[in-house]
């Protein structure tokens, strides 16, 4: 059966896109998002899945980082909508809590609902963890906020689910694994490059795309490790280097680019 | 005397840099980025100093939708050097420690010096309040990673500083305040903007600057809040409005966008 690695404790909402993403697979949770790279290297699993963006709170650069230094390819795009719990103990009344704990995003991410439940918010590291220290405490008015599966994973109880006050939060996934895939139609293609630090310079850069209506769904840029406020530009584009078109901007762009790199062409993601 | 509002408990990178911006003034700690923002609106503080890029982790997203939702300006910026202390009782052999607390970005970056002292680590939520913690604890083969003033206030001992496995860590800052400030001379400027999503929309967007040399040194695109994955652009560029070819920038781009704000023009920070 195929394992998968992902970043945090079980029940982590990563988990929970493992097995939207891939269906029935053995997942391996891993502590760090080097832990994840280093798993797939390794062959301790046969892919990783990486948070890459959240629609609220932006992207995880440090994921744009290890997808620089480690040799590995993008396969695929998942897209998760994230939905919040309040979690207790079973058979606890909602008005019966009074301190809720979580990860400082996801209390951030239902201020407003914590606000009007009157409730007092504490900062843990992490939100699938705070379950767990939810379960170890035994103390009835205190909740944490997690996924749905971390409920279930510590047999506790779902006091209401949805509770975000932004419904549009959804969180971009990335497969990575050694070997690359080939698509052709839909397709997404994810490059990162670095240029000469001139006026104009991203300008000429963007022009291999334009010049070829080819469209840029995502630009992110990147401070150059040792090399302070210098940047490396991340692009997501729709087509595949099987296409004329895109071979063609790729090796313009090569012309002009001190290190280009194709990450990945893979299925475009449909939000359903 | 002045009073300037920042983000986290006393003794928080965040306050080190207020200091070393501003010289020496009140402070006002604030829980969130968005109680800082009110205490400048609400006139509690003149000025407030929020950290907006970090050379190792990326920018700190949330303060780019701060400064869209609230109508301060830009008044300067600030690069602090980030400089990681191993804090611990007084008195307290190194070689004694077998557990490190901090928040997870600092124990990140301090992973190899870490690793090779051979200890568990823990993460939680703050870097000046694990000496908090560490305090409280009484622990004494416990220790912290936080600032050098953190380890000050709770008169705890800097058992190692400068323990980041990267050197090149800075923090980028923006003081916020009611009024603008008006500059000429080796200014900076940053804009927010919007586009209408088709291909090329960003390539016209840039040749506002490109046609007239003005260099940028930042470009950052944010997911539009209610609208997945549409962004808003936020750029730095080399330059005043008050120059006459960066208003003629500016008005061009203005014609072409669908949204467009300057949030200040300020002092360009030179590092030394």
């Amino acid at each position: 059966m195929m394992k998968v690695a992902f970043q945090g404790e079980p029940g982590a909402y990563s988990e929970q896109a493992v097995f939207g993403y891939f269906g029935s697979v053995l997942t391996e949770p891993c502590q760090t998002f080097d832990d994840v790279f280093e798993a797939v290297h390794a062959g301790v699993c046969q892919s990783g899945l990486i948070p890459i963006e959240n629609s609220l709170a932006g992207s995880i650069h440090q994921n744009y980082d290890l997808l620089l230094r480690h040799q590995l390819h993008i396969r695929g795009e998942y897209f998760l909508r994230v939905r919040h719990c309040l979690i207790g103990f079973p058979g606890t009344p909602k008005d019966q809590i009074q301190r809720v704990i979580s990860h400082p995003q996801a209390l951030g991410q239902c201020a407003g609902y914590l606000r009007s439940l009157g409730v007092k918010t504490e900062p843990v590291y992490d939100t699938a963890g705070s379950v767990k220290i939810l379960k170890a405490s035994g103390e009835r008015n205190l909740a944490a906020i997690a996924s749905r599966r971390a409920a279930e994973l510590y047999e506790m109880e779902i006091l209401q689910e949805g509770i975000e006050d932004n419904p549009e939060n959804y969180t971009r996934f990335l497969e990575i694994a050694p070997q690359p895939v080939s698509v052709l139609e839909n397709a997404k293609t994810s490059i990162v490059f670095t240029l000469k630090n001139q006026p104009g310079a991203l300008f000429k850069a963007l022009s291999v795309f334009a010049l070829r209506d080819i469209d840029l769904t995502k630009i992110e840029s990147r401070p150059l490790a040792g090399k302070p406020w210098e940047y490396l530009f991340y692009i997501d584009f729709l087509g595949s280097p099987e296409q004329e078109s895109v071979q063609r901007a790729l090796s313009h762009l090569d012309e002009y680019a001190l290190l280009l790199r194709v990450l990945g062409a893979y299925p475009r993601f449909k939000v359903v």
